[in-house]
This record gives C-alpha cells, sequence and structure tokens, in this order.
C-alpha cells in the first residue's frame, strides 16, 4: 500500500495500559488511537446488524444522527469492547467522546468512538482518560495538516498513521492500511481484523478518511456500496460481532471530485483493507477468492458464494489441498438460492493461473486429478462456480479452516 | 437401546464390494442392507433440501407419489452415493429397485432406494446386482415375521438388523438402532451419520419400520414433525447433503394404535437416533445441548439455538472447556431472529447436574469463573439461554469444533 498524504488529518496511537504489556513498544503495546480532523467532516457509517451492538456503535448511531456535517474526531480503543456492558457502557463511551472533545478543543458531539477486545468487562476509564490526554496532546502539537506525531516510546515521530493502525491490532499480525489519489484528493483507510478472537470476541473495525468534498447522504450511500462489495464480501468464521463498524470522514479541503471516482476510490480501499483481514485471519493457511457467475442476481450470487466461503467441509478441503468439487456443489446447493441443477459448471485456479474445468452441467468432467491437486496446493486459490442462469455475479474472499483456527478459538482465557 | 421385535419385517446386510474391504467380517466390509415388509406398507419420507439432489432421492419422492399404500422394501448402498450422476444416475436407481423387486417377487414400484458414500462417480452396478441378490436370498429364506438371516461371513444368522445398520454405515464408528414399543406394536429405526465425511460427503440416512397401522398421509405430518424435533434438531458442521432421506414404512400387522402415543414414539425413536448420530459425529469429543427458551415462536427459537449450535466460534470454546457466554449472546446476536438485548439470561449445566447462571439481562453476573470451567470440562454440556420475551422454545443438539474434525476433513482424497 501507498500511503498518501490526507490533508488536515492528524493521527496518534498511545499505550494507556488496556491490552496485557509486552516488550514491544517499550514494554507498553500500543491501544488507543485517535484520528483529528482540522475542518469539520461529512461523516457516515456502517454498523453490524447483531442484535447486541456493543455501547459505542449505539454511541456512533445517534453522534452520526445528531451531527452528519462537522465530526471532527475518532478516538478507538483496543483491548475492552464496552461490549454487554449495560448502562455503564453507555455512559463510558459518551465519556470517551466528551473527553477528546474537551482536550481537543472541538465542540459538543463532534467525535467517534470505537472499541474492541475482551467483551463483558466495564472498560477501565481511568487509563482510558489517560490515553485521550495523551493522545490528543500528541495531536495538538502535530505539524497543521500533516500526521501527527505520537508517543513510541515517548519520543515525537511523524509515523502517527502506523501507530494508530497498530494501536487498534489485537490479534492482528499486522496492521492494515489502503490508501488511493482521485485528482487533487486521496482517501487513507486503516482497519483491524474480523475473525473473532481468543481471548474473546473480537471485531471489524475500518475508519477512511479523505479531503475531498462529500454531502453525508451521498457518503452513507456510497459507503454501503462498498461495504456491500468488501467489508460484506469476506468470511473469515461466519460469526459478526457486536462492535463492528466501518467509518468515512470527509473534511473537503481538497474541493469536490467527481462522484463516480470517488466511489470507485472508496471501493477500492475498503477491499484492499478486506482482503488484508482475510489474508491476515487467524489461523489461516490459504486466501481463497469464491466466484459465483451465471446468477439471476447479485443477492442471489453472494448467497451462494458466502454459503460455499462458510462451508467448513470446503475450508477444510482448501487447507488440505483436496480439490472437492462435490463440497462446493453441495454448499451451492444448501444456500437457499434457486439453482437448476442441471446447469452448473465448476473451475480450480491457482496463484492467479489459468481456471480448470472440472464440472460440467453439475458432473465431474474427465478431469486430470494431479492438475486439480497441484492447483489446490496454491496459497491463492480460485473457486468459481457458473450457475448458468444469467449474467449476474459476485465475489466473496475467505480464508481456510486449519488446526491453527481450532487452536487459537479453543485456547482457555487467561 | 432396546430392540424390539417388528413383525413381519426382515432385515439383511450383505457386502458386495462398494466399500474398501478391510479385516472385519472376513475381509468384506458391509456396503448392502435390504429391509422386506411380508405385508403392504403405507410409506412416507422426508428428503433433504438441497438443489443438487442425489438420484435416489429423485427416486423416492416420485415413488413414494405414486404407490404410498403398498411398498414393500427399502434397499439401501453404501460407499456410493449416485449423486451428481446424471441421467445414468437416475437409470441405476431405477434399476436397483426393480432388481429388489424381481428377487423378491414384489410388484412393480413397491421399493424404495437410498445410497451413501462417494459422489460424482457412476454406481458399480454388478457389484450392486450381486449385493441385492445376495441379501435377497438371505430375506426370502429368513423365517417368516422375524428378523432376517444374513450373509456375514456367508454363514446364516439371526442378527439381520444389526447386520443391515452396519452396512449403511461410512465413518460412523458404530451402528445406529432405536426401539420403542407402544400398546401391541412397536417401531424400529436405524440411521447412519450426518457428517460429511472424508473422502467425500457423506449423508443422514434413517428408516424407521413398525407394525402399526396408519395412512400415509398422516404418516408423512407425523414424520414431518418428528423430522423437525430430532434429525432437524442436530447440527454437526452444518452441511447438509444431496442425499439425506428417512422414511418410515408401516405394515399395519399390529393394527391400529393411538395417534399421539404413535406419534410421541416416533419422535423418540427419531430422537434417539439423531442424539447418536451427534454422539458419533466425526472428530467430536462433546456433546452439546443448546436449549433456547422465552422465545416468541418455536421456530425463532430453534433458528436462535442452531445459529449458537452452527457457531464456530462457540465450538472451539467448548472444544477448549471455555464458559465464553460472549460468543453465546454474539451469535443469537446474529441469528437474525428479533431480540431485545436487555433481556437475555443464560445458564451452563455439565453432565446433568444443575444449571449456573452466567448472564442476567445481556450482561454478565459475578459468577464464579472456576465453576463454569468445571462445568464446561464435562462430557455433556448444556447451554441454556433464554430470550425473556414470552414462552416458546427449542432444543438442539450439537458436537464441538475439534482437531480431529479438521484432520479427518482436511485430508487429501486417496
Amino acid at each position: 500500500m501507498t500511503e498518501t498524504d490526507v490533508s488536515g488529518f492528524r493521527f496518534a496511537g498511545v499505550a494507556c495500559g488496556l491490552k496485557p504489556q509486552t516488550a514491544a513498544y517499550g514494554g507498553r503495546a500500543l491501544d488507543l488511537a485517535l484520528i483529528v480532523s482540522d475542518a469539520p467532516c461529512s461523516a457516515a457509517g456502517v454498523f453490524t446488524q447483531n442484535r447486541f451492538p456493543a455501547a459505542p456503535v449505539l454511541y456512533d448511531k445517534q453522534a452520526l444522527q445528531a451531527n452528519p456535517t462537522a465530526m471532527r474526531a475518532v478516538v478507538i480503543n483496543a483491548g475492552n469492547a464496552n461490549a454487554c456492558t449495560g448502562e455503564q457502557g453507555l455512559a463510558d463511551a459518551a465519556a470517551m467522546a466528551a473527553l477528546a472533545e474537551a482536550e481537543l478543543g472541538l465542540p459538543a458531539c463532534s467525535a467517534l468512538v470505537m472499541s474492541t477486545g475482551v467483551i463483558g468487562l466495564p472498560l477501565p476509564m481511568g487509563k482510558v482518560e489517560a490515553g485521550i490526554r495523551d493522545a490528543a496532546g500528541l495531536a495538538r502539537s502535530a505539524p497543521p495538516g500533516g500526521y501527527a506525531q505520537t508517543g513510541r516510546r515517548g519520543r515525537p515521530s511523524h509515523d502517527g498513521v502506523q501507530l494508530a493502525a497498530q494501536a487498534i491490532m489485537t490479534t492482528d499480525t499486522k496492521p492494515k492500511l489502503a490508501a488511493r489519489a482521485i485528482g487533487p484528493a486521496s482517501l487513507l483507510g486503516m482497519a483491524k481484523g474480523a475473525a473473532m478472537i481468543h481471548p474473546n470476541m473480537a471485531t471489524m473495525l475500518a475508519v477512511v478518511v479523505t479531503n475531498a468534498a462529500a454531502e453525508p447522504a451521498t457518503l452513507h450511500a456510497m459507503l454501503r456500496r462498498a461495504v456491500n462489495r468488501s467489508f460484506n464480501a469476506i468470511s473469515v468464521d461466519g460469526d459478526t460481532s457486536t462492535n463492528d463498524t466501518v467509518l468515512v470522514l470527509a473534511n473537503g479541503l481538497a474541493g469536490p471530485v467527481d462522484p463516480a471516482a470517488f466511489e470507485d476510490a472508496l471501493t477500492e480501499v475498503c477491499t484492499d483493507l478486506a482482503q488484508q483481514i482475510v489474508r491476515d485471519a487467524e489461523g489461516a493457511s490459504k486466501f481463497v477468492t469464491v466466484r459465483v457467475s451465471g446468477a439471476v442476481s447479485e443477492a442471489g450470487a453472494r448467497q451462494v458464494a458466502q454459503t460455499i466461503a462458510t462451508s467448513l467441509l470446503v475450508k477444510t478441503a482448501v487447507y488440505g489441498g483436496d480439490p472437492n468439487w462435490g463440497r462446493v456443489l453441495a454448499a451451492a446447493g444448501r444456500s437457499g438460492v434457486e439453482l437448476d441443477p442441471a446447469h452448473a459448471a465448476l473451475w480450480f485456479a491457482g496463484d492467479g493461473g489459468a481456471e480448470y474445468q472440472v464440472v460440467a452441467a453439475s458432473a465431474p468432467l474427465a478431469y486430470d486429478e494431479a492438475e486439480a491437486a497441484r492447483i489446490f496446493a496454491c496459497h491463492d486459490l480460485l473457486i468459481h462456480l457458473d450457475l448458468g442462469a444469467a449474467a449476474a455475479e459476485a465475489t466473496v474472499w475467505t480464508s481456510d479452516l486449519t488446526h491453527d483456527y481450532v487452536s487459537l478459538n479453543a485456547h482457555y482465557r487467561t
């Protein structure tokens, strides 16, 4: 990924003791990130559909409804999800936003909040407050219009974006950033992983900032479509968390841009981040693209692709390098989408190589088992199912189901 | 399970070379079962919803529609599923039924067919035909009104029921039988496992025979309800196969019985078999009962319970002995059922012990982590979620997700 300067945003990542402390970062793991805009932002969000939404999700929905045109900051903590925390959790989420606003001299209701980590435990607000003060101080002292300084090992630096992206990680093994330029403007996004994670569930969080100008309603519509084709098109283990959130903030300092080009760039940034999440999924050893074509509708194609991508039998076959086309057909057959069993065709491809057909008219061809096995030994695998009904299609990305996944998720909480 | 004599049914299990041969059974694995009734049977079936149904599923649906009142036999082979086999597969399924009818001197369209095993390969009809002739010969020579003789190691014996139940196994480690008496009549059921299985997918098959009298329409309605509360209430890996079939045959030789008692007995036999399948699931180390109460509808309760039972994170937590209530709530929250997050309560219990509450009003209680861990170390685990909305409830049974499951399903086909 190429980092692009997004004028008017400052970033900070600090350690405030919410994560278990490690030798990295002078014994303090980064766990609180702050993103601040010098100018008011149009903002929009897409949130988890889980019926037990965490406190920050509820807070952000209200804040975006109240003030969609003048957002200024996002404060994000890792290590504690502030989920299943009742009334106290709601009060704590509001207090996080209010403290960030006060420390940065911003108006009321201009900060959004995201949390990820352990659920069911109250936020240790003393630590969180110290972290927000620390991060706000760094952001205030950052050069205006550029990336913020950060408190890594107490020394100021200019890699605030990298360190903010590190601060929101839980069991991610690397920070996830993506950027695109659109004329004079640019977009920068950061995300953390989607897998539900030891020792408790974790969450998919993403923030995209841009200096392009956009109306909140337009931004929201574009974000919904972009999320459908990116974060909603990945599946690691089929579970969606209480905290999943994608935010976009547009401060307009670079002026208006072509809406179609903007939506393309937003979709690309979201897709780039989503694929990074799958590649870094817990215990994953392979990256799988499931493409379903020949469908009656994009929604139907996506439903078939999602069912294939979440099938334990498909995911274990990918792990084992078994070109088991029967499991792919069986998963498609139980997806709930109306299919004509006479017309299914299936191809496999590995590491960007040519597609190799193994099934036509829903019955196996006399294919070369060794070639199919060679393809299934590749790290990047394409499973392409054509339903032979019409022209709609959808693509979903997933990982395999491995012994490591079981180990990571079965381990008793400590 | 107690075997009950079901008058007028004969059983045979023979080896015809469809399964890989092993040292057991004199080097020949049983792989073809025959069930024959001395009198015409009312019959009904419930079949897979998979959009790629196997040939025997299509054949049986037509046969039951054509002749629901005078069925006489069921022929079942393991080792080859006759699925994704096109027109040839349909012809082979019909030929299996026709040969059984001819060998047994039965009228046309009086035999049903079930297959399980490898998919996408044509049935080796020479072997199947030899097996059917062999099994029919044994059934003809069996004492009338009793269990059939069988060809185990070439010697006649009277354990035809056991050997028929063995012949339909794939990776099941033991035959599955259940029986109930209702006054002068009785029911006897046999089943094979639901897990999708190395080297290809396998299938859940079950047959229940009874000498009670029942009309086909009544039988079908009772079977649908019984299957909903038994075979449809178990989940091993969320995949449903192309071949799943449950049949019931009633020859009426014991006369009519109380319908409510009959349906209870049918549901009990199906539930007994379904639980045996979960207990014998591939790689399973634990047996989990998920009970969801306090729901607005039984369907909603079942949907929540199924979502919990198929959550990879819940299943790995059970495997790891981690009383991770957050994963249970998160799964319930994404089930698609409307929930009031303020009212969820959660209990755990182990090996039939008392229920131990860990969550009230959707937030964790100050429970004893050691006691919760002790419960989660038990082999038989109860997860009881109350939604606090109304009085409907449903129960689902499942297994855990283990390293062995991954190993069994990832292994390359040989």
